[in-house]
C-alpha cells in the first residue's frame, strides 16, 4: 500500500465531516542519531508558507512531533475555513 | 491506524537501504471542486524551504501530484546526502 492509498482511505472515513482540511506530514528518516534535528525550525517555516495560501489562525492548526532513534515525524493538521483559499 | 503508524511501517521496510530520506506529504481535502488548486505553487515554496535546511540538488527530489474530485495529494521524496544537513 502506498502512502497515497492511505490518504484515500482516510478521506473516506472523514468525509462525513465535510470540512476542508490540509494535512502535511514530514518524515525524516535519519541514518545516524548524531545529527541535529531541523524539523522544529522547518515547522515554523512551513506554517509561514501555508499561511500565505490559506487564511487560518494558529488555533486551526494542530501540530504533533514524534521522534525515535532513526525517524522523526512532523504532522500538521489544518482545518480550513470554507472557500477561504487565497488567490495567489 | 494513524498516519504516524504508517510511517513506522514504511520505515522498517526501507531500513535496509540505509539512506537518509526526507518525505513530505501534503493532502488537501476539498469541500468543493470549484476552488483553485494552490498545491503546485505551494510545492515550489516548500522546496525552497527544504533547500534552506538540506543540501540537495533538484535531481534528488522526486515529486508526484494526484488529484481527484475532492482530494489533492502532493508527495515530495528527497534522498539526502549523508550528514549534509545544514546548521541553521
Amino acid at each position: 500500500m502506498s502512502l497515497l492509498d492511505y490518504f484515500k482511505i482516510s478521506k473516506v472515513s472523514s468525509a462525513s465531516l465535510a470540512k476542508e482540511r490540509l494535512q502535511i506530514l514530514v518524515a525524516h528518516e535519519r541514518s545516524s542519531k548524531n545529527q541535529p534535528s531541523y524539523l522544529p525550525q522547518l515547522q515554523k517555516e512551513l506554517l509561514a508558507v501555508i499561511q500565505k495560501y490559506v487564511n487560518v489562525s494558529q488555533d486551526a492548526i494542530s501540530v504533533s512531533f514524534e521522534q525515535d532513534d532513526d525517524q522523526e515525524t512532523l504532522e500538521l493538521n489544518i482545518v480550513l475555513p470554507d472557500h477561504q483559499a487565497k488567490a495567489v
